[in-house]
């Protein structure tokens, strides 16, 4: 295994730095013949575009992606698909004061640690910017799960949650923070407006939904869906928690309450049976049970921030620090379109390695 | 990668059913030369050993630990470690309803759909029992790790939490509910004797701590020490969340609140920087600070409880469901000494990953 | 990856030492529903038999092996296989010199440099014994693949070979050679006990023959099914060249007669066309073609023999040694089993690999 | 596992058809601050552009290699590297006939049985030009592995072997063949400049040694040195027999003949005792013994050949295939770069796990 590929029959390796020439992902694994073209990824890409409102970071880039291998014809031919993003706008000049001491909350003082020296140009490999390779990789994986629709919404942003009696999925595009709740939208702009004229930031959560997961898909325990969506959405930028069904709320009821009763299908049907609740999140024991999954990501808050904090120098003298440059004073909203690649990703690796050992049933 | 292995270059992989003769895990890529024998890793297996007290589940088990190979003449000789523990309490009978029927909140029903059967006898390979071998496979990555030191205990129960300001460390040992706060302790007595009675369980929350982790360990990305956690800890039975930090609760704090301001070491000296805080619970952009590591795992209440729950029979007609047989009140309590053991376990495969790419710095 | 494991999804890890309590192998991705029990796999095992002819290592051994879980009412749960056999004949006196020195040829020498010291007792890891448990877990492959037949035997022994024109399939079982001409057989027991009397070692090539091996199976370039066989059979003791078809004739051929033509099917049928010439040996690309996989693999003589070698001792003076005990006078012997058995895992491994990815077409 | 990487630690990744826009390569696991920019990689990739004589393929390209990542102020920064280079001669018309009817000894029958279709264009996937990111990502390894010195050659083409009694290394960059033999280099100009008028082709042998290879590198089994290296060897287009040492060689010789006889070292130092012979080719139960590493590569003849063969088309009917295009009469000759980057990349690979594992000696 490798530090920076992710999963197992389905299987992606990203590159590229955030101030580097470009980034991008190698898609390995892909089942042949799907239909799979540039526009199939770009609309994925645009959907976290920077720059599209003014709550977001302000640089202004095309993530424009191109497929250099891997496709003919217009469909995948089984080899691997090599993503590719060129970097059009990069302002090295804005990370000076950085390049001498480390902002606290980011990687700098533990990337030293590890390396011996970092690249201290934007977050570098830590960027927010490496996750245009994992939604351009995300929207290979959806190709391989027609069967499963995903999506994703933030259901909180600094501690103002959404209103589950005023949620509508057609809100989450008629906003700039992918919210389900009119109302909470609009709090939402003043709250997030105001920290970024304070030069504070706001952490979030988001919640992701995949629907239409066959109920079989997970390997008991280490290959286990719940296991692997964990790494998955840990692995993203910023992310410090993740849930799965009723997470730490689960852990407050008891068993009886927790319980998702089922009942037979009402025309005896061969599609399983119908649950009443779904505290487990549509996961039991690491394997899919048929019910929509759903996963819970905590964001904290941004630590590019314009308020000073303490932090020492690479010799060790202590210092104020204040990341100038350009910034997102709410990171989380930036990462919903990631947790539905993210999602996606995973998925599309349990179908395949389930195929693998359960493909055939004997007699 | 395979689905019951878990590590890159120290790793292992477990086998054995609740039932079946015998329990195990292999151990490979451990360094030679390290001190390990059948007492190094007896004493962790005794501690979670059940029939200790009545709070936990009365099957009365040895749960003796042999090395079958890896070892000679008192230390590892490189080769893979295997380690059996063999069962000596099976009641098989116990468990002739649910072979029938569905228990919600289990593995059942999606085990049936994955494979076409199930193993029914206990939990089968879901089964508490055998988080035995990944005890023990624990003990053997602690080796590895000498300079770490590992503590867990239970934080709160069926939503009733400690008093940060009464914890005191020398307490986990000395009640049946690792509790670091001896008040607590004595409120959840009552409170899981009670549950135990209405033939309910409870859920809980375990947090572990990792001290002298040196700033370095981890790889950004998809080797991120917390990316490694969290898929460790929602590997283990039960477990619906898992927090870094703060966690969920960082998604609240603004930036300037979340931050880990940084002093010089008083003396000058070379082992880094003070932390004035640990938000992040020890980890940045997926590479240990030096900071203790703070984990947070969130265990939902047992599935196998003895108030009826609505379900449907392998036919699909409907029934009700009591789990007879031997169970947990509250599986938190025991997944204790398993937190402990996955923090070991990634630590010690995170420790050769880092000394394999980064173990000498060119000049 | 680890160290000791095997395969991608079917996926195997051996454990145990020649002169421990016990060897093992837990196989891992086996599919589920596949009939499986001790009766299955114990034939194989008694074909490698120590002490059936007086051509192979006096060593007299049950070699049994147990199913210690994975297997559930005859079938296999798709859960880890886990096998074992007990050693039951261990006499560590006989390798009381060899503690001191090195034997040339042996890994002693590369062990010590590598781990710091070495378990001298027998071949510790390296020895033939721990073969038994790659033959155990080879019969578990079989059951994975029943379209695929597959048989070995030996070509060539100290250089005398087989006259392909009295090549009889039904002669391998009935010499102790496993060889399919008669002649050629009878002429090895002179060659072989000549070489026994004298405490020297011969050499040998093996050859394997997969027959019924669907085209398509292997992935080009890294997951070849040529490359795959190449690895797994190079793992074997002793071994120092494979091949795949003409292999190194193939290099003294012309472009022209090393084509494989091809000809329509005679009933225009489904099954492909019909192969003029094998010279590839069933493998184009990594993939295979649909002909017979064929593998030609050699076994150096026997490093262990009574000729007193130079050699160093520990402390790196001079010393000559003669290894006692038991040995094989020509290992290549024993190894047809051990190539058969890495066929079969290599096959089922590739079998679940191409399910992953082309288990469906799509429209 | 992925299908298209290789190496455990140190791990590349290759992508790109030969008719696609680029071709590529992702290193991963590298080890920060080693010196690296494209001037370290490009002479590998000339070494092996095509064109330099008229003995090998009439395409002109300039395969010109760019780093995209992983590189900063020019060392390492321990993150992926991303090789590119992009494909500027490519002439697609020439493959008109191939895309109906299958090419005996390519791969196109056994791709179609796989993935339903291929990419027709040159080799697709498996053409010889993929090596050229082969060739680069060996350039990256031999920086991590500064203390072994790599060279190979070609020993033998179309039967007519070098005469080792005039081996001069220096004769290997003097011709168009890699031939340490000066008079055999002169045969080979017009036995190959035979076959290309002829429109066949030849096979070949190379040899590739590496010295200063530290005993210790390699694990027992799995991680063997000489099981990656035939692995990696056999991945090479158009390799079907991989040996090591003496390989089928080794397998008629006596074993006091087969034997490697040690000394100790004369000044009794702590560099290893000397040995007397390397029938062994440096590796023994899988682990470097200090000796240089010897490996021998078979090529087949190319399949490209313009003499008529029998084959079918796609629809199964007879036809006859002339393969028109530019082609290699000796791709062995090519073979000779991409086995020393497989060599190099499978040592640096060996050399990390080898420190990860035993990096550190305990008292």
């Amino acid at each position: 295994m490798s530090f920076n590929s992710f999963g197992r029959v389905f299987r992606f390796t990203t590159w590229g730095e955030s101030h580097g020439p470009a980034i991008g992902a190698v898609v390995d694994g892909c089942p042949p013949g799907l239909p799979l073209s540039e526009s199939d990824i770009q609309p994925w890409l645009d959907l976290r575009k920077p720059g599209t409102s003014k709550f977001t970071t302000q640089r202004r880039e095309a993530d424009e992606v191109r497929i250099l291998s891997g496709v003919f014809e217009g469909r995948t031919t089984g080899t691997p698909i090599s993503l590719m993003i060129e970097n059009t706008d990069q302002r090295s000049k804005d990370y000076s004061d950085v390049a001498k001491a480390y902002r606290p909350g980011h990687a700098d003082y533990a990337y030293d640690a590890k390396y011996g020296f970092r690249d201290y140009r934007g977050g570098g490999r830590s960027s927010a910017r490496e996750t245009a390779s994992r939604v351009a990789a995300g929207a290979v994986a959806r190709a391989v799960i027609p069967e499963v629709d995903i999506f994703a919404y933030v259901s909180e942003i600094g501690g103002d949650g959404i209103d589950y009696a005023n949620f509508d999925p057609a809100q989450i595009g008629q906003n700039p923070f992918f919210c389900p709740d009119a109302e909470a939208a609009k709090r939402w702009e003043k709250l997030v407006d105001d920290a970024r004229l304070d030069g504070s930031s706001l952490g979030a959560v988001v919640e992701c939904i995949a629907s239409g997961v066959p109920a079989g898909w997970g390997a008991p325990l280490y290959a286990k869906l719940d296991g692997e969506l964990a790494s998955a959405m840990m692995s993203i930028n910023a992310v410090k928690g993740v849930e799965i069904g009723d997470g730490f709320a689960a852990a407050r009821l008891r068993g009886e309450q927790n319980a998702d009763p089922m009942r037979p299908a009402l025309n005896g049907g061969s599609e399983g049976p119908v649950f009443l609740a779904n505290h487990a999140g549509g996961i039991a024991g690491g394997i899919a049970t048929g019910q929509p999954v759903k996963v819970r990501v905590a964001f904290k808050p941004t630590s590019s921030i314009l308020i000073p904090v303490e932090t020492v120098t690479r010799e060790g003298a202590a210092a104020d620090i204040i990341t100038k440059g350009r910034h997102d004073p709410c990171v989380g909203i930036r990462g919903v379109p990631v947790v539905e690649a993210m999602m996606a990703l995973v998925l599309a690796d349990q179908k395949l390695l389930h195929r693998a050992q359960c493909g055939e049933r004997p007699e």
